[in-house]
């Protein structure tokens, strides 16, 4: 793309909690002219997710990313200019394409074309969200016909789409959400049988009151305060599905992260907390994304999705989701 | 035992933290005389755990003791009068005989004979400790060859059975204890391959050059800023048998007991935390007692126990195990 502009966002310190100016710069350039094998992606949607800041700010499963690199992100995008006969000018595509107009791909290997003619349900309930959803609640929370399931973060991405797979597993599904907006949606929409708001309610009444003989899965991801209110509330035998905490990604100022006090009901109730990484199950990922497209199309689940607007906007919307803003998959349009 | 006393500790009141001068009361009152098919034994020996203080305090897995009976405990001792023929005069017993000299015996189906002809060791390795040891590792924590394996409390009654059966799986196993005396006794009598004295040492830094790789198994007793170091050295995988929390079992004054912050930790490393109740195991304790008990006899395991005197000693024998005062099974000869 001779005389384009290439805009990228590099990490140019770790941050101290969210990100603030300086951490990141948006720095301009050409935008790079593929070689033998390779191709350009015009990156048109990133998606955001919890552990993104993670990459940013410190090693943690994976090295943190390097001063100066540009950041990770899943995205989706169109071939520009191509010098690889399997991904051809127009194609439609997504992967890890980072907080960019354009990327380079010089290794396709994760590359593949759009999985929806929506970029945003492809990089919701077809992309790694739907996949955590999916792994988290069959092989890890496992629920049965007549369990009840808790799900925090239930209007979120993940939480959305596990609830829902819960109730297709003939469970009976009660979400933790912040405000009457989304509980609203979570339950009206999503079909979730009961909808906790946590700025509203004492989650421990409302958990009393909703299953009085305990519940039998968390499908977590939330942590803290929200989480503690959960283990209170354990029926014998509970499996607690650590999807995610995002209460305790970023450090408040100088105050330690959110922790949980009752975990010691973990014995009492000789119940179980398990955490997993998706890519664990990498080599399950098309059967899955089959599933889930089928469940999408025919309109057995649902989804929402978050879009902001425009590159610049990347740090601050990335921000959006621990501050609990986003409603729904947190995607920015470029 | 017409003529005889019969000194009882009774609850008075719910404790707010450790046992204090007005919880219990310590009353008289004349030996019952058994009706027929009962007996009476004359205790010897009580064995104090740590969810003792919670029966007193709570309802928990089990209702709380009501106010005016006598606290529970389990207990070896002497059968003095007898219109049971399966339990005659002089047998030496163990079962649940409570806080007092005298217990009619009612109900004999958990009383048996004493199973050792120590009655330290019948209480410790061969009472509920040992099961709990025993079926906390095998089923639980589940180590195998080569696996690194941390047990905290390792001076403890549970934790120091527990480690040593870890050793016999052939696990390369790490205590925690506190102070130079108590980790003496765990590397060199109990065989531990390395102890770390909490009291002296920052675990952290010693779980990092003891067990670079990550540490596999966690057999965890104390919780709280204990389990919060281990969570941080988790190998992929690991898997954290949640037996006791010694830590958060005692609120300090006003303070929520001790949390931990790193359970997130549990999804970075595809971990798992896992409580359990001895009592689950119940038809299969014939076997693990033979099993512990041949241990015991040959060798294999070693045991230590910690004998106040006296039973007007008894609520401040419970307190010395909340505030690590105990070295190995506490028990109170009487």
């Amino acid at each position: 793309m001779a005389g384009s502009v290439n805009r990228r966002w590099v990490v140019k310190q770790r941050p101290q909690g969210l990100l603030r100016p300086g951490d990141l710069a948006l720095v301009e350039g050409a935008v790079p002219e593929p070689a033998d094998g390779e191709f350009v992606v015009r990156v048109t949607h990133l998606a955001f997710d919890p552990a993104q800041l993670y990459g940013i700010s410190f090693d943690s499963y994976r090295p943190a990313i390097p001063i100066g690199d540009v950041v990770d992100s899943f995205a989706a995008g169109e071939v520009v200019q191509s010098r690889n006969a399997r991904f051809p000018v127009g194609m439609k595509v997504q992967g890890s394409f980072g907080w960019q107009d354009y990327c380079l791909v010089a290794d396709s290997s994760e590359v593949t074309a759009l999985r929806s003619e929506s970029p945003v349900k492809a990089l919701n309930v077809l992309g790694l969200t739907g996949l955590t959803a999916y792994f988290g609640m069959t092989e890890i929370a496992r629920p049965g016909k007549g369990d009840i399931v808790v799900v925090s973060g239930a209007a979120g991405a993940t939480g959305s789409i596990a609830g829902q797979i819960a109730k297709i597993a003939g469970a009976r599904v009660i979400g933790i959400a912040g405000g009457p907006e989304k509980c609203r949606w979570v339950t009206e929409v999503a079909g979730f049988d009961a909808c906790i708001d946590y700025k509203a309610q004492d989650i421990g009444e409302r958990l009393a009151a909703l299953a009085p003989d305990g519940v039998n899965i968390v499908f977590e991801n939330v942590g803290g305060a929200v989480l503690d209110a959960s283990l209170a509330h354990l029926a014998i035998g509970a499996r607690i599905a650590l999807c995610g905490g995002i209460s305790s990604y970023v450090p408040s100022e100088g105050a330690p992260p959110a922790g949980i006090q009752n975990y010691m009901q973990l014995g009492l109730r000789r119940a179980s907390m398990t955490g997993f990484l998706v890519f664990d199950y990498a080599d399950r990922f098309e059967d899955a994304f089959a599933t889930l497209g089928r469940w999408l199309d025919d309109g057995t689940i649902v989804s929402v999705e978050d879009v902001q607007q425009g590159l610049e906007q990347a740090p601050e919307t990335l921000n959006r989701i621990y501050r609990g803003q986003n409603f729904g998959k947190q995607l920015l349009a470029l």
